[in-house]
């Protein structure tokens, strides 16, 4: 894994508008829905452009305003938009529907620009100027061009010496119905990347094995597993949610080929917003990497970016590095005056 | 209890609309309130509704576009407004201001349409075509002519065979300086209902018995002697909420002669709207009877949907079966993608 | 025109969800959207479902939680929707920018389950309980199933003696680059139907005329045109929109085989949202024609129920028969006490 | 009209709570409404507070927390609040659903503390230390104990040599059905009055003369008719109200014994809230009278308190007086930096 | 300590204007801030003037339109505003973001009339006529003329016999920098009153002690070195936050020379807003004081306090004594109804 | 004028934060603020950057959460941040209250970072790579070193060849009191500049003439004076607000040596948001001089984006080049579909 390469973080995948009611509303009275621009890979590059990383969008929005909305926010949080594609056509979207303790989401993204036209992205230009290469599984249960341009773009990142993370992201609805040969895809992208974000319930999956037990030795199992498999493996990284009678916790654990390492469960208390936790913890576990961190301080500021965007609307965690730094996910804060 | 019948379920009460703070603002101060349309019996009408079940508010409305309001609101939910009656009038009104525990309400639902015209019904027209009657000791508290209603409205239900359920729904702030005679009165329709809805409590305050023990048994007995003292009782159903260190949290039991059931406590976490809980029981209650259903399924769906509706803002529960059957109130649930 | 049937009024066509920015906020920073049910038809089968009219909604919904929406705002207006179809698939959207002088929407309503199970709807068993037909020019721009099911449905209903009315509604972004044989199933069903709304503009692009003049004789050749061209046609309505150097204005014109009648210009003062205003007048006077009114006061009830739309938000106006009669266009009006 | 006397201003009527929808929502479809405290009288105690006036609140309120609510906003006006009574009740409210052009108003006012307990204020009491008494019609319109309460306290006023202000406030849902002893009442105070605020329409009324032309010589008759009908009279002042095309236009007049003055319409523009501008221009009168300025002054300031009133949301004007002083109605204003 | 004297309570210092972020919104994407206003001693007067007590506030405000919403704020709730002082100049603001466990401010009090014009404050002509005194640290904090008008006030005060109570309210980001003789004010302060607000950890700072231990011993060493430092002190009282795995605690400490008192730690649950809730708490103790409770009564009152301002948005308890007197903090409560 | 140069065009001024109520709120009663970023360069640099301008912000923010807050604010409009200066102290504040037809504004921007550190710039290595150089009035109003620093820059940029445009922005609150050398620096830097904003009254002052009269004539005589005063200067821009008796008009007009053009007034309708007219008027004038257009194309799109801007909350017109294009100032647009 070559952490010396100039140029920017690339983050392929699809941004999305999610329209979310208030909290208690359901969709079937709802008056008014909360706007944010979204997208696993896109809630990544925010991180690591909040963070100070050069980092590049490479999607595809459709030439409307509300592809200018996502355009907008892209800019906001200092994510390079050079590189990528418009086009006629539709934006993806979502729709949340938040609840005390979760909520529900229904998918509004087929037929999108990205879905269309994500095959028209030039990887063969982009590695020379790449220091990173980060990208979801979400491309590949899109099927189609998403799924096609995802694995040219892996090849051409790996041949060119790019290192590569994938997050799993499994989402059972978009995958439901896929064929065997969609789902090989994704060992095919496993087999190739650096950093592999997957639960052991996700390796498990992957690799058709049988859903692991609860003990840590069974998540280093899991772990061990993957690296069995995969030969560029490096890093594996997760959090796990943990729930209980009255609030949910969350830890972080990483897993390299020599280590293994796994943080106390946080408290999540009172959550404003589950969405992009995931994420959240993907993109400051990239940053540790980049920056030569050990995994425990990877895992560790994962884990603070994560719990952080549970206090936060939207999908993106946001931020300053001085803000992660003094996060404590084991404290619930005081008022800092 | 003639579960054969046809018709829709009828449900006898006011239809209120109430007026709400936002958390954390006090009436005092209060710059806006949010409005939902509620009343107990229309709010078991409404999650009958939503569930499928042909169903029909009784009560009275006024005449005007705050009653056209309450209109529109059964309506959206498939309540069946054929048989209500309109007149000339104010409407009640209910203040509500919650805050981070609890709540208080001020009732401001004197000489409304309803209280003026609840024995305007034809109450022996509607057993004709009625599966099922619903009605609360609301109406028996409001006294005068709602009383008076309730109470031919039940005789009449049961001559005709009709079966009834009865939630005591005791609120003390409604009952003060009543009489014997009136209190006597929730004796009377409870002596006629097939399904009473009533904690341990309200059984012993109705019996003139001593508050009952916190144990299983306790509520055990209290149930028995309510079925010792009404011959037509077939179940008695409530929940229990129970207080401790940081969250409340939630149990459902119900009663027949021969057997007893009461489920775990479920964690509330952060409830949103805690009012018309005990409605979104009793609705359930009343589905799962209606289809046959045993009491343990009874009371596992009805605390379902009283869990489910402390996660939803306004007096009701909203949904699907499908979803009600989906919600499991013990596993403080994820995202659902 | 058989005025004697029994049975609801039936509109068909798509219902749409409209998501929409406040106003002076643009798509590309709007925080929030307000919500809103709309689609032409079930515009007008608002109003007459409002005004005491039985009506039944013809169009397709998704089988999601988005197409419940749909359902219940259906509901609340009072039309009915035991004959409306459901299918897996998405809801058509539209988004829409205010702005102090109008604004603009981008549609996104491809691919809606509308648009792909339009064909399923058993055009020959509505009729016979049908005492009036309503459909508008969008299903036939939508083109494929909406297009044909609409010829299909015109074609049963005239052979079965149900009177139909036609909104040409047309929208230059849904005709782009529509061939010739599409454009001419507009004059097919404009040639059956016994009422057509229709401006002067509209009917000389349906009959290949030149774009008529600004006077009133201008408008009466347009319309007389109109008969010639189709056998069938009783009435022809519009509005026209007049900009001047402040305000709007709005006037109302009504022609039969016979006579003219066009209403002075109301002035339109501030209006909160335009659209649907159309939507209102067509509604206005085909209930006054179901009541055997004459065009001078379908047509001044039209102009007043436009005109009101105005100043409420959505697509809808939202109201009762008493409120439409007792609002006056032409004087703005106090605060009623 | 002896304008010397110490002490505060007193204003005697009853204070409401005002939920309002939000402009272009009908009740119907009301998710939240705004919250306002107002009442005619306590309008002009506003004013008059802040324009640095010792004023006391004559009224009753509810012993509850929707009294407490209308305490804290009399307060934050700096409106005396220690001569009020409190008591058990519900307090008034009255519902507005704003248009573009106007609105509609459900009172909702009946049985409230005010009803039942304005007979309880010890009116023999109150002139010792009062320099002004000011009430409007609306209390007679409520009779009662309102209007009994009214009539003794205006005879206790005039006999302690304290002057009266009476505004006539005719509104006719409140009329309606009134005996002619009722609308006798209104004619004994307005005997007792120093300043009567009736428009040409309101004396006619009073007077039992026919409906006023619309010339000046007609409202100068009309004036006229009042000082010869009423022996105390000083002053009479209205604001007329002008319909055109497109904008409102508002205009004031004071008559005395001696003199007229009107002002030139002035536009009102785009109207936020026209609730509560009558009471703004008596305010400013009042204001003007009692710091010994002009007729014409007068006028003119009241002029400019109820078009900048147009300009505020609720029933009261807010400001100072040097805002009051640089408000030129007949200047639509830039952006003051 | 003079408990007999009459006259209002006087509490001194800044009147701040708080700009808060919706809960999940960062500064960095707010489109709208919530209003609240604020300032230690204020919210110490409020509460008071809300149990009853006449209080007036000694304090600098703008003499602007921010001002005057200040002034309005302070006499809705019953604070008297007749002896402060107003200028030309800027108000303190403060920015808040809150989180979901906790929140930061930022200050933007420099330069604010009151910074320049606490000199102002004519202190020897206030002793006359004042029950007790009420001031906290944050006057030394900000230095220059708050900090010397502070001292001057005490030192008039404990001359003419006026009760004074202290709250250190020790803020980090305010007393960084300062020098030795800047903290010597504090101690100054403190050894003249009667009542301090100080927690272990604050006396500990105070006298230069070492960091206290976590015991109830620990915490009555702490009480009693401040007993020995400081001649005139009667009591020390404080609350303490306690942090677990999930919810928040709170409990409340008392000391007297003889006695102490701690109550047991009550579950925070959901807070919605946790600023305010020391003041809160102190002037609770302070109500308490003044009517004679022992410290016990005192500690719990103040306990209730604290825990029901953390349910309120705004930096103040809202209600009334009734409000405080049964709210049980030991208690989630439910609806009261 | 060379308008051949590479590189960015360089705005140079404050970057504020807005806060303003709602329509009709008063400050004193105002629950909650909409925040917007605003400052009248940046203004003009947002919409240079929109329409596809390379443009660089020269400011001075704070190093804290506000800053955070403007510096994703330029970043979402495109604009470049790399040359801004950030440093610690306070972000300056203006709160706006708008009415019905104007509004007034407080400014809060004293002893802000960027009065403090406008020193900070180089300005001799900014000039190398500009294509424009724009700047207001309102740096020299501050005085101090915004006043300062402008003087170096203003004198750098015309040295280096680099266009210079100035926008006078009179504002009387800002120029209060300032001594006469102050104004001459106005004087200085009119006579560097090749386009000058400033309306004839605004050259009389500048030039010490009588405030001219209202003909088309005395317009062109105020310009030819400045093209008199300034050798330099190329174009004189300036928008006339035209009050009538409903609504306002706006119209604009530019002046070379040579010609002279000025558009008709157009109506303003229904104004949102007045704020930032006058630079979205600059920026569309300075957008057409870059790429060669006509005064009279200049002064159209001037125009249009003026009256475009008043339909846009916030100081910033938002859109696109293609909708700038479109719009018709002239002509109340109806709803774009």
């Amino acid at each position: 894994m070559n952490l010396e390469r100039a140029g920017p973080v690339l983050c392929f995948g699809e941004v999305l508008v999610r329209l979310s009611t208030g909290p208690g509303t359901k969709f079937s009275n709802a008056a008014e829905m909360a706007v944010h621009v979204g997208g696993a890979e896109s809630n990544v590059a925010a991180l690591l452009a909040q963070l100070g990383h050069a980092v590049e969008m490479i999607t595809a929005l459709p030439n409307s305003a509300l592809g200018d909305l996502c355009l907008s926010d892209l800019r906001r949080h200092g994510i390079g938009t050079s590189k990528l594609v418009r086009g006629e056509g539709r934006l993806g979207l979502y729709f949340f529907e938040p609840n005390g303790t979760g909520g529900r989401i229904i998918y509004d993204r087929s037929d999108s620009v990205f879905a269309a036209q994500a095959g028209e992205i030039d990887w063969l230009a982009l590695p020379a100027d790449a220091r990173w290469f980060h990208l979801s599984g979400i491309n590949l249960a899109l099927g189609g061009k998403p799924a096609a341009s995802a694995l040219t773009a892996v090849a051409a990142m790996t041949n060119a010496g790019v290192p590569v993370s994938f997050d799993v992201n499994h989402r059972a609805s978009l995958w439901d119905g896929k064929s065997e040969a969609e789902l090989a895809a994704v060992r095919d992208i496993a087999g190739l990347a650096d950093v592999l974000f997957a639960s052991p319930i996700d390796i498990s999956r992957l690799l058709g094995r049988d859903r692991p037990g609860d003990s840590a030795d069974d998540r280093r199992a899991a772990s061990q597993a993957a690296f069995a498999a995969f030969d560029r493996l490096q890093q594996v990284a997760s959090t796990q949610r943990i729930f209980g009678q009255a609030n949910q916790h969350l830890s972080a654990r990483i897993d390299t080929r020599e280590r293994e390492y796994e943080t106390n469960p946080a408290p999540l208390g009172d959550a404003i917003d589950r969405i992009g936790s995931g994420d959240a913890f993907a993109g400051a576990v990239i940053d540790g990497i980049l920056r030569g961190r050990a995994p425990e301080q990877c895992a560790n500021a994962g884990l603070a970016a994560a719990v952080a965007k549970h206090g936060m609307s939207g999908d993106r965690w946001i931020g300053t590095r001085q803000e992660l730094e003094a996060f404590d996910p084991f404290r619930a804060g005081d008022v800092r005056r």
